[in-house]
């Protein structure tokens, strides 16, 4: 494992993609990158930046398109369309287009079809909440996961987000609807651990606590049983119905590779109506209250969702974000 | 058990109601708690009704208030105060506010705050799919679960519903961020049943399948171990934030009454953006989809959230209403 400042991941990676795009959306791109994972969101940063080259080079992406397009719009609700193009981009795009909804109508929603993976969902509420806004985000995904009731790939893991500004570094509550990420389970396997509850299918159609079977058979329920595969459903329709895009059915399964998301950003100026110092002391009350709770045996104790991020982040910043030698070196060859 | 009729349920319901409250409110209180236990929502039906009136005569519910006073507005951002007034015809009234607002505005958010227990989370969503926009409500709710890391009741079960129209009948997710509610825990504890993973705990502070245990030690974690208790955890923050209401740290534990809840409305209005027709179309899709995935064995198959409801609401109709004879008993002394 290595360890690079952010400058030089920046650097890196926006060299890298100034083959696909103009300097300064290929800049930006590099800061996302670099910035998940200067936020400890790993999967969802540097380590995804080749993936999302090749995705680019096979069209999955279209990396032409950087920005979305206003299709309708009453109020502070509007509908806009991504044309397949590069996800976090037009995520971030439209989530500063929310935010300025938000400051005339009080609330803004904005759904977005036919983007591409928008890497970190957190990002986007992250981004409503540094302006002072609560933020809620989700998007639809291909069929990764078995519906409660099947065994077959069927239903979304739909990352959801919730974030709210907080004085001392905005909360922000980042989560798919499933226990555990694949790559999370092949780590489990390769230490050899075991699941505490059957959370997905062997190869031969039974349920098993084994991390490395459910990565083989690709078969991993939703979190929470019945009810993560109900909010996987409602997600999905929610984000395809309300901007008239793809669905996961249409999305279909990982291996026709993931492409043309439905993706919903709902931003609250609530701090245009309420005391924020206010909201703020109530936010510091629980997050006292959560770390006074005795911690149960062995526990890290309770704490509020992002709570630790500015910590990560300085901590990133001083020193360096961590990286293995391989993605480095697929980072520097990119750009050579 | 008896059936009684859904008229038969709101006169006598009516009946008791009308020493709290006027006749059109108590009338229109009745048919919400017939209603609720007409689509099958028994726990938030008839049989909460003799502990709703308990309620009013404690004064943990004030009777006097059937109506919320607007504390504030920004275009579709508004923010409520029920002042511990009847949950249920609150919810109801702020949630006809909100279908209004969204009609100008395409998105609207109301967040209430001091509301009491407004029954079923569902119902509201179902109000504004019913009006042809999609509809997102949550609520917190006294701390009558224990964070994911703790031992203590500490963070609360938050129901959330996510409805959508659908032509064949709206679709509705209701659910509160627990595995299962107390009240399942303990039919499963009668019927000498165990859980297929450790829950809570018992009173020695040990995990345990034991549904029994739990309900004695009044410890059922999240559902989904921490992602369930991070999302309670935002939900709990999001309501008592916009509405500068309490927290569920100020609600208090069970034990103490359930008093003035934060309460969050979200109403989108898409179907005066994009083709209903269309998104109908879409929506029978994906639920086709579901409903052509092989059972696991013994089971009966992937249905999308609600998608029972009319044959639910049908059957309640032709057929009468399930209720203990105990409960009926309580129904008519209360009108006596």
């Amino acid at each position: 494992m290595l360890t690079v400042t952010y400058e030089q991941a920046v650097e890196a990676m926006e060299r890298g993609l100034l083959r696909y795009m103009p300097q300064d959306k290929a800049h930006r791109f590099a800061e996302i990158f670099a910035g998940n994972s200067c936020d400890g969101v790993h999967s969802h940063g540097m380590n995804r930046y080749p993936r999302y080259l090749s995705d680019m080079d096979s069209g999955l992406c279209d990396r032409s398109v950087t920005e979305a397009e206003r299709v309708s719009g009453i109020g502070g609700l509007e509908v806009w369309d991504a044309h397949f193009g590069v996800g976090p981009l037009i995520a971030e795009q439209v989530t500063r287009r929310a935010i300025e909804l938000a400051k005339t109508h009080g609330v803004a929603c904005i759904a977005l079809r036919n983007n591409s993976h928008w890497l970190r969902a957190g990002r986007y509420g992250l981004m409503m909440a540094d302006a002072g806004m609560a933020g809620l985000c989700f998007t639809n995904t291909c069929m990764n996961l078995t519906a409660y009731g099947a065994k077959q790939p069927s239903v979304g893991n739909n990352p959801v987000t919730i974030a709210l500004p907080r004085k001392k570094g905005s909360l922000v509550m980042d989560m798919a609807v499933s226990q555990y990420a694949y790559g999370k389970l092949e780590i489990m396997a390769q230490k050899g651990e075991m699941l505490d509850s059957p959370i997905g299918y062997d190869t031969r159609g039974e349920l098993t606590c084994d991390p490395g079977e459910i990565c083989k058979s690709g078969l991993m329920l939703p979190m929470a049983q019945w009810k993560g595969s109900a909010l996987s459903i409602m997600l999905d329709m929610l984000a395809s119905t309300l901007s008239l895009g793809r669905t996961a059915l249409e999305i279909g399964k990982p291996e026709d590779g993931e492409r043309g998301m439905s993706q919903v950003f709902i931003c609250i100026n609530y701090a245009a109506l309420v005391d924020a110092d206010r909201a703020d002391a109530q936010i510091e009350e629980t997050i006292a209250f959560l770390a006074s709770l005795k911690p149960v045996q062995g526990g890290k104790g309770v704490h509020a969702p992002g709570e630790n991020l500015p910590a990560v982040r300085a901590r990133s910043l001083r020193e360096g974000i961590p990286v293995t030698e391989e993605t480095w070196e697929k980072i520097l060859a990119a750009g050579r």
